[in-house]
């Protein structure tokens, strides 16, 4: 930590009633050296049944950086054999595993940082030390908070992290700004307890800093009924469900608001790690060459870079780089927040499972900085080879056409109908959408008013239960033809009269890549035989 | 489950406003056989860094079921081999461990019930079908609840259930009814978020069914300010800090007046297997001769057995069988307060850590109920052990008498003392306890009555007052001489100003035979010093 950065400033005055009542309570008493604890009712770790846990483990590079292919027997020993037998891998390639042991008790020269003896037993709501430490190192290493006494805080993962979020900082009755898309499970939570949110337009470059001053700077609270909000949340990463990422730019000007207006911004990002280059029709596509340090460093900051008075709380988690079963994660945040969840955790939490914070601790620790920054980059590969199935799946039975030259975004009709011309290709449009910066999702938004029903349906009822009516429609042929997305309507963030827009969620991020591709052909074909 | 036993009668009207609005919410779509799922943002399992997880395990043997001493060198190999160089054991002794494999794919003919596949992956906040059915199962053994439609649901430890027990049940304002002392914990979780505990006087048989009646009848809400509590907590197996267990006729009464009253029980029970034999003097304990499903039907049977209506919730918890650390846990309730929690879990915890249910899962299935029973059978004996060492040493420094042979109170003097005439030893006993009935703690209520300036101060100030500052004097003498106990005053449920007694609990769960011993010396000597 520098000693020229400032620290956090203070931002008491944001804590919800139930937060300022919490503080963290000595956790029993250690015993100094000598003395004999008979406080805490802990289990002689004697009597634990584990003894020890071996854990095989992929290395870093197992998988390529430029992937062309999927490894059609995957990654591990057994994938290895299968891939140097079938000529998909040189025999030379090195074994992709490793392995580390987890004893019950660590000795003085072993490879291991984490025992058993103390992740079976109570450890501190902060986590094992190990652990902490570890996560502290990689936050430093990759944000770079631009403040002083920044914290790190272990949780059980993104999804409980943000519901402690909600109970520091907002009351009943309390509300939140976030993107006009959000992501569905954390409205449904902050839903549930009663808030509010508030939307603000989006863009290709993330969440617009100008409505957000707009919808700040007017606000209205005798017509809207409650306060103006005091909390921004956003995935600033990579969106979900838009598949887009909020640019560096974007990032700070939307700081820049927050400190005007004095907000606390909550920056959940699974899908930091997942940054793409950007989407090309090559089939041989152009791969930059960069070490792992500078593939790092290429990656589009995070709200944390920018936040020189501790008012981001990033919701960092393991889900998507190790496992989602791991429920393991991170806070990063100023000390008064921190020490806020922390207390909330000693009632709520207690702590992380050890055995999710030895065996990913211990992985981690093996990997080291160096490794972790491989492994992720591996993955990202392959989450963005898997985006290139579903993009280019698209153009295999759709035509897609760029509309706007200086607009990422990218324009399907029935194959045949892009040759007519461009007023009469314009209504017959299916729908839109911009190849995902990343992530797991593409997002597209179906051109509903180009549906030959559309306009009788709208002069019978109203535009909107039209909308509603060939959306249903549209829903259930796609469901019936055995293709399951997510349905836009369930990420509106704010029901507007005005809205328009009818959106579906496809998920890339997993199943074989024949699957993949043949979703994207039956919801294509789907599509055009709907408008038809 | 027998179809004649009842259902669970509707007892809606006890949930807290909170646990009205919660329904637990689909879960993204399960696509169906053929379909391709394109919902949620799973990640692809094959890019979980584990591709296998080994562990070592303690067979259920690994404790003997009579030890008359600690074994010198552990349970485990390393243990076993310095057992048998050293002739602590004989060399035909079976090796205490197995092995199991946690592989990334489960094979059809694999031995295990459990694959990092889903383990490491999202699962239903009712936790990995496996380990589920293994926790149905075991309750279904052990406790066989009274009613036909009972449930459970995995957790993360039992202090995040009763948190959420507190959700579901109570509103801000309301209180429950527990024993005079009870578990600081739990009480300060509940006193955090406004709720009041009401004291119930408790025996050596338990919370008193007599005195719950008298509190519940004579209930005045304008005097007290708050309604009459609808909640009874308690810790049926052995209690903490008091280390005695509620007998099964008082759990049977408690029952009754909990029907009566339209009550709920929540029942929080680590402590459950560790019900020891009783104390006795002799150096040669007579050792029972049972099988092991002979000692399980042993146990004083839980709150569950009794329960006909649905309204008993139980916490249970694997923190004393495996270890705090897997964070792991189950309730056992009816169906309306489970699918609650069940809500309630699905948005603040999603589910327990896969690496703990996998690990924890396997283990119990390799055990099987007969192996599990076996263990837990010998994990008692070693805190039984632990009892005897610690009230051992009590003798060994006090003179410890039996006060009325009704009564399991033992009475402790300075040594020689008690050989004086009876009324005047009467006015030197320096403290009293019951010996455990198993669990983890012993209870010391200390006769500061005795002490030779307490009349003086309290004739000064207030006998309250002198009692508090003696309990400061004595707390800091038992701190500085090397002793860590824990205050009794943390576990008082109810202010109570007639409060005459002072308590110390001390725990003799872990750490070594000799610190134990010396940790009971310096207390003994210290508190004859203190009376002098």
């Amino acid at each position: 930590m520098s000693e020229k950065l400032p620290n956090a400033v203070d931002l008491s005055h944001h804590l919800s009633d139930v937060a300022k009542t919490l503080e963290p309570r000595a956790q029993g008493q250690t015993p100094k050296p000598g003395n004999i604890g008979m406080d805490g009712g802990v289990p002689d770790t004697e009597y634990f049944p584990i003894e020890s846990i071996n854990v095989t483990y992929l290395k870093p590079a197992a998988f390529p950086l430029h992937p062309t292919d999927a490894l059609p027997h995957g990654p591990g020993v057994l994938g290895w054999i299968a891939n140097i037998l079938t000529g998909k891998t040189s025999k030379t390639t090195e074994a992709p595993t490793g392995q580390f042991i987890i004893p019950r008790r660590l000795r003085a020269d072993d490879e291991s940082k984490f025992e058993l003896k103390s992740a079976l037993q109570y450890s501190p709501t902060t986590g094992l030390p190990a652990a902490e430490r570890i996560i502290y190192e990689w936050v430093a290493r990759v944000h770079k908070p631009a403040y002083n006494d920044w914290k790190t805080l272990i949780d059980i993962g993104a999804s409980s992290a943000w519901s402690s979020c909600l109970t520091i900082l907002l009351n009943p009755g309390d509300s939140f700004i976030t993107d006009k898309y959000a992501y569905n499970a954390a409205l449904m939570q902050a839903h549930t307890r009663g808030l509010y949110s508030v939307a603000v337009k989006t863009d290709n470059d993330g969440l617009s800093a100008v409505d957000l001053e707009r919808v700040l700077y007017g606000w209205d609270e005798k017509a809207r009924g409650f306060k103006r909000p005091r909390v921004i949340y956003t995935q600033g990463g990579i969106q979900n469900p838009t598949g887009l990422l909020i640019t560096a730019q974007r990032k700070k000007d939307i700081y820049d608001v927050a400190v005007r207006y004095d907000m606390i911004i909550v920056e959940d990002d699974p899908y930091y790690f997942q940054q793409a280059t950007p989407y090309s029709r090559s089939t041989v596509r152009e791969t930059k060459k960069q070490t792992d340090e500078e593939w790092l460093d290429s990656l589009v900051p995070s709200f944390l870079q920018f936040d020189y008075e501790g008012r981001v709380l990033r919701l960092d988690t393991f889900s998507k780089s190790v496992g989602p079963g791991g429920r393991l994660g991170y806070y990063t945040g100023s000390p008064l927040l921190l020490r806020k969840l922390e207390a909330l955790h000693q009632s709520f939490i207690s702590f992380p499972s050890g055995f999710s914070q030895a065996i990913v601790g211990e992985l981690l620790h093996r990997f080291g900085q160096e490794g972790f920054t491989r492994w992720l980059r591996g993955i990202t590969a392959q989450y963005e080879l898997r985006r290139n199935w579903a993009i280019d799946a698209l153009y295999n039975s759709l035509d897609v056409r760029v509309k706007d030259n200086w607009s990422p975004t990218l324009t399907a009709y029935a194959p045949g109908d892009g040759q007519m011309s461009e007023k009469f290709t314009q209504s017959k449009s299916l729908m839109s959408f911009v190849p995902p910066d990343g992530g797991m999702f593409v997002w597209f938004n179906i051109h509903l008013h180009n549906h030959p029903r559309y306009k009788r349906l709208a002069h019978q009822t109203s535009p909107a239960a039209a909308k509603t009516q060939l959306s249903n429609e549209l829903w259930t042929a796609i469901t019936e033809a055995g293709v399951i997305f997510r349905r836009g309507e369930l990420f509106v963030a704010e029901d507007d009269d005005e809205e328009e827009d009818v959106f579906l969620r496809a998920s890339f991020s997993s199943g074989p890549k024949e699957d993949l591709e043949k979703g994207m052909k039956i919801f294509a074909t789907t599509l055009v035989k709907f408008f038809q």
